[in-house]
């Protein structure tokens, strides 16, 4: 550390340790020093350690677990908004494995407010399907999608088991989607997701609600709780 | 309740919510009946209740205070993502008065890190702007600017209080945004945070990261806390 720089003090404590965390002198998981343990190592105060050690977390490079210490926090995969993505696609192109897990699929009808969400009639049946999307065996996100009856007659659970859900609405009815709304809010992580995601109720998720086009028919609605330690979303404005 | 419906229960008590929320039977930050209440009201067991008020609360219409009950969610601002926007100019297309308190103004000398987000060399002098931004008298956003001093010589914390930042580039420095990146997460308002958003820390927020450019010249990099329960961001996808 260099007292005389204009650099504030906690900006370098934090170089100094995403440094280390990038040349993986801690590794993912790894817990770091105490900030007790840190103001010894670096001769710092307090409150310059906790204001880096702050500014880590959030930033994603590290996670507190209370009465336990400090973690080096896994990556996050950054998503780009421009063009139409899906999961499964964006998973494998970056190494990993995707899966998803069914957790319920039954039919219901519409309420007036679903129905009008999803431009339909009222009282209208849909599937509504719950799916845990995983990455390499690790818990992402979790998903309730409905899918208007009609649009995709005869559609089973053992479908949306065996083949990613945008394979099946291509291979086994033709269609394709053309365009997406999503819309981003944060939220919190409750006790039921928590138990699929294997991570604390309370933590920070993007809660991301899809509407996709078939030509300017609607085809799916999808409401997705992303864990917020794994996903940034980018766009780009002009 | 019609209970003979295929049409869920806990869809049918929320859309019976709603529309008292919409008609204004229940105004921003009333008190709803507690759980027990409405089991009794509508002859519904607690865990269709608990459904839906779980579901009321994800989609932004309700808010719990523990101990003290459920109450009715003030309504949010959508943000559409495309094109460039400012946080002054959109609160005045609402009709709103947009205002900022700048909590905090000096020069820092960026480490390298920094440096490389901000495309510049590494201990160059940049201003580090704390503010906060209202909409009506009420904390929205909680943001932290850095920009570099050589592109905005003699920037003044005066100059900072008394008009909107994009003001000051355009009319005393004649730069205008061309193009942005905006990097959105989600993440928890922290104590410090909390204080001047007027909210409970812990409450979940959108971390926004813009990058703001004039022809291919980075001018700002700015971090924004922006409160959970205040805004989403809509974009389409192609």
């Amino acid at each position: 550390m260099d007292k005389t720089s204009k650099v504030p003090l906690y900006f370098q404590l934090m170089e100094e340790l995403i440094k280390k965390i990038e040349n993986q002198i801690y590794n993912e998981h790894e817990q770091l020093p105490s900030e007790r343990e840190l103001c010894t190592i670096y001769d710092l105060s307090r409150i310059t350690v906790r204001q880096a050690l702050q500014d880590l977390e959030r930033e994603g490079y590290i996670y507190k677990l209370k009465g336990k210490g400090t973690f080096v926090a896994p990556k996050s995969y950054d998503q780009h908004l421009s063009t139409l993505y899906s999961f499964t696609d964006e998973m494998a192109k970056l190494g990993k494995t995707p899966s998803s897990k069914v957790l319920k699929f039954r039919i219901i009808t519409v309420d007036e407010r679903l129905a009008q969400k999803m431009e339909i009639e009222a009282l209208e049946d849909v599937y509504e399907v719950v799916r845990l999307r995983y990455a390499d065996d690790e818990p992402l996100m979790y998903e309730t999608s409905y899918l208007p009856c009609k649009i995709f007659p005869n559609l089973t659970a053992e479908q949306m088991i065996e083949k990613p859900m945008y394979d099946i609405f291509q291979k086994d009815y033709q269609i394709g989607l053309t365009k997406a709304t999503e819309r981003f809010t944060a939220t919190l992580i409750r006790d039921d997701e928590a138990v699929h995601l294997n991570v604390k109720a309370g933590q920070p998720a993007m809660l991301i609600k899809r509407f996709s086009y078939f030509n300017n028919q609607l085809i799916e609605y999808t409401s997705s709780i992303a864990r917020g330690d794994k996903f940034a979303y980018t766009v780009e404005l002009t």
